[in-house]
């Protein structure tokens, strides 16, 4: 049913309490399905992420973080799209009824939800080890939707943001290193990622293609040549890093920060070379920074090179694209 | 992304592979998001699902029966709905990639997509404790949906087919006493339940509310009475059972099976008294019989009599509707 909560019954009023309110919503929580509106000339976008404890995450992670990432991993889902979004549904597998837990991961997933106009309007809840899917729901228009597929050789590739922030954050929480007051710009960048839904929104009538990068640059920005049937060069001085980033390129001098670190979350996408002047119009309406990172070429794989255009090894224990 | 495949790669082959194939489905498998087409005038209806090992079933359950019934109870939700089923996403968390045991799922899911006319556009895939969850999303005319608030006194209760067979098949089963030839046909009700998709769709047009029996007549129906706001008698002597769910209750004198064992996926509906010819009219049609059990009334509650009109204490280890 829409939302089993007869295992859990004392969580309705945690679960049940959305502050998005949306007109499109003739059913929410409550029935056996939720039932919704998808405006006329509108297609619908869905995707559906599973984080699973020891897995995705530490069991003793913050409840507030995981309800964050929980929506806004799937939101950067329909931003990759161009897709705006609308409704979530939600199933929570917890071993027991922690009402105090249960509160802060619905506080954390609300405030995403709250911001970005989204609505709650079924799923489930059960008792089992401790598992959280999320599905989203969005309105794209198919004809200026950004798929993986349509990358071609020439045009230009771009990323939101930064890269390997978030990466380096757990680096440095994995080795003992992190010091929240200090590193609480990374940190942030780790626990509450922001989806760049507006990004791709506005991207989507531009761009030839779009992903998130949710496992890396070089394994995402793989689909999109291996769907595309081409391949890309990636000028490494290009990339948009932060200053904590770039010091650890420049002491260690290896690029798997912003390489091949997941969970930024920034979009990247490729646009003809021809819309350049149209990007850098739309870019100054934007939060993020948009930056060019390299090209697509019809040779396949992705290369890497330095300042003097030299091809740089970078991914030798990747076997991804060798 | 639309179907996380990262970490059990292998599997791609069993699970990209559904025979039904939709022309409203734009973008399948392999993007970011999946984007699928509601006709004009329709409104979505969509429900999620979560079964956990050791708490829905044991993990040595046979795996084809498993997602035969993983995809069965979401398209029973879509049935109590009066909606007509159209895609569905799956998320699929494993210990490990044991290929047999995806196939044999995979096969048991795509059986009933197939039949239902159902496409597998989406989902996750990932490592951890066994649990799956499915999203189904359908079709339905906002006007005709079926409700759980639409009941009114004097409406009369019909259910589908025959209630208690799934409870007696697990009772057997968990007393060391099922005769797997013998009672073949009771195991197949629980292991293969069919959703009432044709039944629930055309009585969308008929009755005035309508739930799925997952979790046992009382407690089933109590939902339609507790949010309509009204009550109902149950005559117990109605009540459709199978042979040998009927010499249980005659030996024991209890009528748990047909009113509290869950998992028949049966219909419950309710219609004005006015639309009793219509309904033996479409009863003609149906695959399944359609049995007249009771009455909605104003009284709060459910009660039950027997064939001499008396309130029978059926429930009285129940505390859901004390």
């Amino acid at each position: 049913m829409s939302l089993t909560l007869s295992e859990f019954s004392l969580i309705d009023d945690y679960i049940a309490t959305s502050a998005t309110s949306r007109a499109d919503v003739c059913v929410g929580i409550g029935d056996d399905c939720a039932v919704v509106e998808v405006p006329p000339g509108k297609s619908l976008a869905v995707s559906m992420d599973t984080l699973v404890a020891g897995r995705h995450f530490i069991e003793a992670v913050d409840a507030v973080s995981l309800g964050h990432k929980a929506l806004a991993v799937n939101l950067s889902d329909l931003a990759a799209m161009g897709a705006e979004p609308a409704w979530a549904t939600l199933s929570l597998t917890m071993p027991e009824a922690n009402l105090r837990w249960i509160r802060d991961f619905m506080q954390g997933f609300f405030a995403v939800a709250d911001r970005f106009g989204v609505q709650l309007v079924g799923g489930d809840t059960t008792r089992g080890p401790l598992s959280i899917t999320v599905q989203i729901h969005g309105f794209v228009d198919p004809r200026k939707m950004m798929r993986r597929d349509g990358a071609n050789p020439g045009d230009l590739i771009y990323v939101t943001g930064s890269l390997g922030d978030a990466g380096l954050a757990l680096r440095l929480q994995q080795s003992g290193k992190l010091d929240i007051v200090r590193h609480q710009q990374l940190l942030r960048r780790l626990d509450y990622p922001t989806p760049r839904v507006t990004e791709g929104m506005q991207l989507a009538s531009i761009a030839t293609s779009a992903i998130d990068l949710s496992d890396g640059l070089i394994g995402d920005l793989g689909h999109i040549v291996q769907q595309s049937h081409c391949g890309a060069t990636i000028e490494l001085q290009r990339l948009p890093c932060s200053a904590a980033v770039k010091q650890v390129i420049a002491e260690s001098s290896e690029w798997s920060l912003p390489l091949s670190s997941g969970d930024d979350y920034e979009l990247c996408f490729t646009i003809p070379a021809d819309n350049q002047q149209q990007l850098q119009t739309l870019a100054a309406t934007l939060d993020s920074p948009l930056t060019r990172i390299g090209a697509i070429e019809q040779q396949p794989g992705i290369r890497c090179v330095n300042a003097e255009g030299a091809i740089v090894d970078v991914e030798s224990g990747y076997d991804h694209f060798k």
